[in-house]
């Protein structure tokens, strides 16, 4: 409604004016041949939410996508990809503008070493032999400019807060977004779902809620790491 | 419009009226992990706008679909399935039921012979094992009833004719629609496409078109399988 859209303007009361929002969303794939891939569930909702939501607060924002379902958000500025490369491409050639960087995408980590140029007949047993892709959030946090603040997602199904932490300091990002995806109804392909916010100190618990209200309260976060009771990184830099 | 809609119940006569058509969409897809997965490029749109133009025609339509994003026709009765095996599983119990089968959906053709309960971590190298899955078609012909049609699609890149006869003939179904994926500009993901409708002594070209006017046409021609100049197979009755 009207009286909640003002509302909102208010309560945000632009607070990302003037940032540039780098947002990676959706699950890349990795072709096996012209019809087969690797992919993953990532559905995009996440991190679409994530940018309308900062489009909403004020901020420009570019929002590099791998494939979904989704319709993009107004007033976003979508970079369509499909491999985990493209989206490493895309992502680089950009993030020297961005004052934020959100890597909500879920990445194929593996692609075949060899790809078929024709399809493959379904015959006996085959085996696949994959490599790592490219580690994007790490390019990214080497590439940091001071005053960047760079986030990445987690997707963990056993020791979820460990193994985020983990890679929160061997990433070397700000913070780090950590969806339990063992938790049945939420999370994939869901419209709500519930994460923990991680940086090097702490541990905040969002509670289940739509991931549009999820996308506010992360993007709240994200500023608070400004704020001089954190200690944004050893690389980055402490603010105000 | 009205005017649209008139004419096409008139110009289609409910030809389908009293056939139940069983009809396969979407990519199936087999888990590498809780979080990755195997998968293809099937849109759904296809095997989507064959149910839509079925039930307009008058049948009772049952669409065993794998995941797509796109929204249920109204009035089929929609089988949500992930895998190739639970996409048989569905399909089996109940394709007596069905006068027409039209198999759409596009399988995965193997799956990891292991999975993985906890994600994957990225590290090294990595080889994957694969094992073909069932073979939904073959075992739709086996069952076969008499006057059931039985109608296959495939996905070629090269010699397209040739290894679409093929299929046809090693599975014994009555048709085979043939997409050429390696044209570019329709086929996957795309509102539009082109295929070539395969009997074991026809081939017909149909241009390229909307799904939902391919749909229509494909019906029409599944239709003139049960008049006399067609042998259907040897397994099925002819009609007439």
């Amino acid at each position: 409604s009207i009286v909640d859209a003002v509302l909102g303007v208010l309560h945000h009361r632009n607070d990302l004016s003037g940032e540039t929002v780098l947002i990676t969303a959706g699950g890349t794939r990795e072709a096996l041949d012209p019809v087969r891939f690797l992919g993953n569930r990532s559905s995009g909702k996440m991190g679409y939410a994530l940018a309308e939501a900062a489009e909403r607060r004020g901020a420009r924002v570019i929002l590099v996508s791998a494939p979904t379902a989704l319709r993009p958000p107004a007033n976003v500025e979508i970079v369509p990809v499909i491999t985990t490369e493209e989206m490493r491409g895309e992502v680089i050639n950009r993030v020297d503008q961005a004052s934020i960087v959100i890597k909500a995408a879920a990445v194929a980590d593996y692609r075949p070493i060899r790809q078929s140029g024709q399809k493959m007949k379904r015959q006996g047993p085959l085996t696949l032999d994959l490599e790592p892709t490219a580690d994007i959030l790490s390019e990214v946090v080497a590439r940091r400019h001071p005053g960047q603040l760079i986030v990445g997602f987690a997707a963990e199904t056993e020791n979820a807060v460990a193994h985020g932490r983990d890679k929160l300091l061997r990433k070397g990002a700000d913070a780090i977004v950590l969806n339990d995806v063992s938790r049945e109804g939420i999370g994939f392909d869901s419209d709500r779902n519930a994460v923990t916010f991680l940086t090097a100190q702490t541990s905040l618990d969002l509670p289940e809620m739509t991931k549009r209200d999820l996308a506010d309260r992360i993007l709240e976060e994200i500023l608070g790491l400004r704020r001089p009771q954190h200690v944004v990184s050893e690389t980055g830099t402490m603010f105000e």
